[in-house]
Parts: structure tokens; C-alpha cells; sequence
């Protein structure tokens, strides 16, 4: 790409003039302007971004930040959202953060400094309040998915986590399964909150009495974390006959465990995985699982970001709740 | 974050004033200079990096440009680059293509625009050599992943593909399958064509003849066109014992149609994959699979752009190859 230098050198000229020249702003006689133009052309001068985005104070791209893209939810709401952006004339950057809130807090400041115009941030978890750094955050174009954050006034879309808590919980009572156990995610999310939540309710519905002992939290949300979990679970003496993995990367550890002890899905134990697995369906005789609707929520995010970025920056916070759904494969006995 | 701006309201001075003292350049008087300093402190001023960016030319970002995540070979790429970027104190920017090259070259383009110092690039497919831009790109801090462009004079990291065919063909026979069939990707990227080099080679010191019939070239890069690939393969009335299937994201594909027409691994056909699927280890007795390097061309790739970006922008063109490996599960049967 050529600059606004070698235009003006080319014509021998100041780069103030041509600069002028190209932004029709001040005097520049027609004769010249005209030169100017027809040697940008031949020279594939195209204005510097940075420059421009300084000047109008719009980069035309949205940046996605997220803790992982090791995460088939992930893939597909990038992939939706990437579509989206496209077709609306937006760039995407991507940017993950491992949970890390300071390497989060670096990406979304880059939406201040003018990067991007928008972001969507899937937050990781905060550890106490002190870490929340939004509130920081001059730009409000900020769309999260799932998680709400306490007294921050920022749109958020999320899937109905306390119905998928209730459908999964409610699918295993249907099939006859009345011992559950659970594996956790570590830390307590509004997101993890709610899938409890929901599968409580769930439980009270079909009169189903949950059993602390059979409710392990792990200590990581790695396979590696949800496996040590269900090799706790079931080298117990009294075991579930029914689990319920309330975050898919546990679901693979709890995979791996029950291949160890060759255990059968649904022979020796129905389960119920919260989002699907990467090919989930060829594992064993697939793994039943509640799934979110990512198209949808793809779409609402992007909306939100779009009018905030476009249209109705002063608009009131928005807050969009999606149903799910529960996919039934073979992990869980069929009627 | 405050801007020049705001601290020239408080201090009811000039922008140019508070701009000169903040960068000192030019003159300012030592008491007012102290009293901006202060200031900017106080509302937590930060210097806007596309300003920044455009003064120092430095953006210490790279980013990392691919068709598409949906692989766990990309996923990989983009954990260890982005730890190594970390490390080194760069943030990333993740551009997905979809193999489309208009859009590769719009996410490529941002290194001239100095938005990003580096980029590591996994290109598309080119269907003619007119659609190559990559010679109009100014900046020659692009490291290759995995393809060789013709006539482009910037580093490559690949992986050894013709040893990768030699190894997948040789697990075969040695083995004892002789009838082998073999599912491919449909453009010729020297990716593929170098696997199916190897694969001959490795036919041919094992005195295996390889049967047209049997080699099929799927429509698509998607799990789709390698389920209709293997529909097709499958339910011919001469069969293939074992089968290579040259490209990931195919294999998936081909498990579907084993699955559907309740063919099992390695009994009714040995099966090995270029690169793991995702939860490869949980599908069936485990997918045996040749596979790359990853965290050690994440290392070599984001060395190369350092060098370029920091240390020796003129060194010659660098090609890296590495060796691959052979990782034995249950779809081929043991000896």
C-alpha cells in the first residue's frame, strides 16, 4: 500500500497537500487535486486505518473475548457471530483470556482505545468484586453472553440455564433414574448457580431427594478436573444411577473415567451432559445433553452490539433470556 | 480512560500544550508540565494507541489469520501461540476466513494498516495464482503455516506431510491390510497433495497397489462431503479392508456413515486419520490418527515473526520442517 509520502513525492509536493487534496479539506487547486487523485490510484494509496479510525473514530471492527475456544458453545457462537459481522461490514478479532481477568481487562481496553467499535465478552469468573474492571470501561458497546455481572448496566444475553437444569434433571426422572449425582463446575457462576438451581427445582418436581455425597465439585473446568471428580464419585461404595455434568469440558473427563472402568453408557449409568461434546454423537451411543440455541443467541448479541454501535448508543440495558433444549441420544435409557 | 482532552478542560489549556508535555516534545513551562502530569494521574489518562501506534509504529499485537477453528489442530495453534505471545508481550487478534480469499486478504491487509506487527497466516486455497495478494502486502512479518506459496519469499513452519502418508500407509500394511482405500480433501493445497505423495511412497515399499476405485476425492472440507465420500466408498460391491483418510475434519464424516451402516473399527475396517478429531480417544476403541507437532511450531512460527518484529527484519526466507507422529489406538488392529 502507498502512503500520502510517496504521492508527494512522486508530484513533488508537500504531504499536506496531497493529505488536503485527499481529504477534500482546505484549498487545493482543481488541476492539482485532480493529479493527486489519479496518481493515488496508480500508486495503491489506501488511507492508513489507523489514521482514519483516529479521524472518525470507527474501526468497523467488533472484537470477541472469551475465556476458550476449546469449547464446542465457543466455536459455534464465533463462527455465528463471525457471519453476522460480515454480512453487517464488520471485522472480527478474537481474543481469548484462559479466565485470566487481567489479560480479559487488556483485550476489552482495546474497545476504549478504538480498535474496535464493539465487544462481546464472555467474562471469566471474578474471584471477589474488587476485580471487576468494566466499570472502568468508558465504551459501553459491551455485550455479554451468560453471565450476568452485579450493578454493571451492560446488555447481556444469556440461555435459560435454570430451565436446562430442570430439563435434565426432569429427562433422568422420566427414564427411572432416582439416585443423581452431579459434577460441578468449581466455581460459582450466575451460570453454574442457575444449572443448580434449575436442577433442584427439578428434583423437588419429580420428589427426588438429592444427596450431598453424590454431588462433587471439581477443582479445575479441565477434563483432567472432571475426571478425578467421577473417579471420586463412583470408587464409592454406593454409587448414583444417574449423572447429571453440569459443563461439557467435564463431560470429556467423565468420559475418560468411565472407559477406564469400563463402564456403559446407558448400561451402568445414564448421563445428562450440560452442552454437547465435539462429536458428541459418536461417542458410545452419543451423549444426551441440554443444548442453547447459538444461532439465536449469535444473532441477539450482534444485534445489541449493532444498535449500540449504529443506532441508539443511550439505549436502556437490555437483558435477553433464550429457551433451551434437551437432545436425547443414547447416554440416558430410552422409555 | 481520560483523554488529552479532558485534561486540558480542567487545566482550561490548549490540547497542543497538553500534548507537548505529555510526549515533551517542544516546550513547556517545568511548574505547568508538573501540574499536566499531575492531572493526567489524577483522571487516569491513557495515551489512545492508535495514536501510539501511529507515532511508534508498534502495536505489539500479532494476529493469527486461518480458515477456521473448527479443528483441533487450529485449537491447538491458537493456545500455545497465544501463551508464547503472552510470554513475549503481545497481545493476539484471531481472524477466521473460512477459506475465502477476499476475506484472508482483508485480515492480512491489517498488518500494513499497523494494526498488528506480526501475523501468522494459514492460507486458504488459491484456485488460480492471479488470487494471490500476498506480494501487495508491504510488511514481511508473515510466518506460514503448513503451505507453501509459490514465488512468496516468507517463512514457512510446516509439518512433515510426505512422511506423514509414509507413516499412516506403512501402519497399514505392516498390519496386514492390503486393500486400501483412501478418502481426500478436494483442492490440491500442497498439503494434500504432499500426504498422498507420501502415501504412495509408503504403498510402494510395501508392495501395495493402490486401486483408483478405491481413492476418492470428497466435495468439500466439511464432515459432510466425507460422509458422502465414504457412503459412496462403503457401498461398493468390492471393498477396502483399511482406509486413510487425508484430512481431519473428513474423518469425522467417514465415522458418521461407519456408524450409520453399523461398521465397526477395527473389525469390519482399519481405519487411520490425518490429525485427531476432537474426543478422538472416546470414539469407538479410540482413533488412530498421524499427528503434528503443535506446540513445537507454535514455537518455531511465533520465533520467526519475533525476529522479524524485533530483531532482524532482513534475514533470508526460513522453512522449517518437522517430523511427525504415528499415534497407534484402537481403529487399527494390533499386532
Amino acid at each position: 500500500m502507498a502512503t500520502i509520502n510517496d504521492i508527494a513525492e512522486k508530484l513533488h509536493i508537500s504531504n499536506a497537500t496531497v493529505s488536503r487534496a485527499l481529504r477534500s479539506s482546505g484549498y487545493v487547486k482543481a488541476e492539482l487535486k485532480e493529479k493527486i487523485f489519479r496518481t493515488a490510484e496508480e500508486l495503491g494509496y489506501a488511507p492508513n486505518p489507523l489514521a482514519v479510525g483516529l479521524r472518525t473514530r470507527r474501526s468497523h471492527g467488533i472484537s470477541i473475548v472469551l475465556p476458550s475456544m476449546n469449547n464446542p458453545v465457543s466455536v459455534e457462537l464465533l463462527e455465528n457471530l463471525e457471519k453476522l459481522a460480515d454480512r453487517n461490514g464488520y471485522h472480527v478479532m478474537i481474543s481469548t483470556t484462559d479466565g485470566n481477568i487481567e489479560t480479559e481487562r487488556k483485550y476489552v481496553q482495546l474497545l476504549d482505545a478504538g480498535l474496535v467499535d464493539g465487544t462481546v465478552l464472555v467474562p471469566g469468573p471474578r474471584r471477589s468484586p474488587e476485580e471487576e474492571y468494566l466499570q472502568h470501561i468508558r465504551k459501553r458497546n459491551i455485550a455479554l453472553f451468560n453471565r450476568d455481572l452485579a450493578g454493571l448496566s451492560l446488555d447481556v444475553v444469556k440461555s435459560d440455564a435454570v430451565q436446562a437444569g430442570r430439563l435434565a434433571m426432569e429427562h433422568l426422572a422420566c427414564r427411572g433414574y432416582r439416585r443423581i449425582g452431579m459434577i460441578l463446575p468449581p466455581l460459582e457462576t450466575s451460570l453454574a448457580q442457575e444449572r443448580l438451581e434449575g436442577c433442584q427445582e427439578g428434583a423437588d418436581a419429580a420428589g427426588i431427594r438429592l444427596e450431598e455425597k453424590w454431588m462433587l465439585r471439581a477443582r479445575g473446568t479441565t477434563p483432567a478436573a472432571g475426571k478425578a471428580a467421577a473417579d471420586e464419585l463412583l470408587s464409592r461404595q454406593s454409587r448414583p444411577d444417574g449423572l447429571l455434568v453440569l459443563d461439557n469440558i467435564l463431560t470429556v473427563g467423565v468420559l475418560q473415567a468411565l472407559r477406564e472402568k469400563n463402564l456403559s453408557l446407558p448400561e451402568d449409568l445414564g448421563l445428562v451432559s450440560f452442552d454437547d461434546i465435539v462429536n458428541g454423537e459418536l461417542v458410545g451411543a452419543g451423549i444426551t445433553y441440554v443444548g442453547q440455541p447459538m444461532p439465536q443467541i449469535a444473532e441477539a448479541l450482534f444485534s445489541l452490539l449493532l444498535l449500540r454501535m449504529e443506532g441508539q448508543p443511550g439505549m436502556a440495558r437490555q437483558s435477553i433470556c433464550l429457551p433451551v433444549r434437551l437432545i436425547e441420544r443414547g447416554s440416558t435409557r430410552r422409555l
